[in-house]
């Protein structure tokens, strides 16, 4: 059964006198959810923000914003709208409506230019593609009102694609638990100092929000042998340090290819010998943010076989 | 505005008792063609073919086969259903029925699993995915009872994606005519003795039909800027001669990247240090074919601007 594993995201940061967000009774977020069809499954919170895991990927809430991840067939857009309509379009800073190219895109019940065509409708905003209609791409809506990021807003995502056969068997096993998940992670070397939660999903599958002051990752497992697919963000200061921690990620899973999007991050990548890079977008938006967005891939050597479907009739 | 130029490819050879199948009427061809949605705009013939050039691609009829490609949101599994029905499935000696990973997939009136699984209901045979869900793959139905190819059984399928700029804005000029796109693409060097038909679509867009005696070759431009793309296939005696011949193609057009997908061709492609493979899936299938499916990409530098819808609203 085919996953779309590729998340939809919202990015919404709302003016002083909506502040603080994370004050929003819990009712509010699980209404946000709602309308997209996904659910809350758990969540953790400190000082700064609150992160709720869903069934389908992650809701972040700060003082001044919220990040929005969901995959699979749920409809981001509604839960656009929803936020939208409950505080008003000029309660709206900034918006970033982001879908990356879907792979059975029939399956999906909207198509990015429909959900642009909507904000359009509702705010002030323009649309952008970065990368290849004919590989992979990244498709953007985002608000043109004046605006000006704070230093820290920068958003590293590393969206990885056919990990190492051992990888995926391992993620494939289906009484895995969540320690023998976050071992394979190594997250706790890599990302000393934060909070977790996660989820394994049945028959596999696994979610994972991690918090730490204001800082945040989030892991996103779909290891289907059509389809295998990872997800990472953070907002950590890449910059200076995530470089490593991406190779680090790259060394474990060792997957086939790999998109790099980071909003103002000014590292050149190097990701040596092993991979080539084969897409570069890069651009300045108006709005204060620094867009790249960069697609990896290894050269193949020997030939592989083909993928027998054992699904006809 | 969008157009699926990813062509749905279909193979049919009958058995002997059907040959031969040029001298059907052609009130049958016309029939064929109208069922997947497309119309016949022309045809050439010579004593071993015919070639029809359609709406959205090509017929070729020969003594014991047919090969149709249409691209768009034609319906070919309904030519597939219409020929069946009337030669009886008991006359289909081999059937190979293809599709290239689509774009806008939604647009599509239904996605390969559910044509493999019609074609299934109908006559034996197993469906294969060759290459990346993630990236570029086709996927391919055949049939399975015993079959042998002849000789001269083979194919090379060469498709191009994101041409050259200088190659994309000749081909978008709305005013082109036959004439200049065969000086650009020099198909009477390339491929001398050919009969030739072809056809400028309006605001853009190319189709070109090329036989002698029994060989052919197909073309067909989809070059709109959003996803410009270019195929050409043959049955040329590609294991001697075509490696060269794609190179010069290549050397025209200078795609981003490219598929070749071939049949019972023994070739090791090299295209230098330009383009890397990075895609390689081979096998052999038990009725008689070694296929190949090989995806290249080159390298790139110098970051690109994002491309910016206008479109909206």
């Amino acid at each position: 059964m085919f996953f779309e594993g590729a998340e939809k995201k919202l990015e919404i940061i709302v003016s002083k006198e909506h502040q603080p967000l994370y004050e929003k009774p819990e009712a509010f977020w699980k209404e946000l959810v709602e309308n997209c069809e996904a659910t809350i499954l758990s969540s953790i919170r400190n000082d700064k923000q609150i992160a709720f895991l869903l069934s389908e990927s992650s809701l972040f809430v700060w003082d001044d914003r919220i990040l929005m991840l969901t995959c699979g067939q749920t409809k981001l857009i509604k839960s656009a709208e929803f936020f939208i309509d409950s505080l008003g379009k000029d309660s709206v800073d900034c918006l970033f409506f982001q879908r990356k190219n879907e792979y059975r895109s029939h399956l999906q019940t909207s198509d990015f230019i429909q959900d642009a065509q909507f904000l359009a409708g509702q705010i002030e905003g323009e649309a952008l593609r970065l990368g290849k209609m004919h590989s992979h791409h990244t498709q953007l809506f985002h608000t043109t009102k004046a605006f000006k990021p704070i230093q820290e807003d920068r958003t590293c995502e590393l969206l990885m694609y056919d990990m190492a056969p051992e990888v995926i068997s391992f993620l494939t096993r289906e009484d895995l638990t969540k320690e023998e998940i976050r071992k394979l992670f190594q997250f706790e070397e890599l990302l000393p100092g934060f909070e977790l939660d996660d989820f394994v999903f049945k028959p596999y599958g696994y979610s994972l929000n991690g918090i730490r002051g204001e800082d945040y990752f989030t892991v996103h497992v779909t290891p289907q042998e059509t389809s295998p697919y990872i997800s990472f963000e953070t907002n950590l200061k890449i910059c200076e340090k995530s470089q490593v921690l991406l190779h680090q990620i790259l060394e474990i899973l060792r997957p086939f290819s790999f998109d790099v999007m980071t909003f103002n991050c000014s590292t050149e990548f190097d990701f040596g010998n092993n991979y080539m890079k084969t897409i570069h977008v890069q651009d300045k938006l108006d709005i204060g943010y620094d867009v790249h967005f960069r697609y990896y891939n290894k050269k193949t050597d020997a030939p592989e076989k083909v993928y027998r479907y054992k699904e006809l009739i």
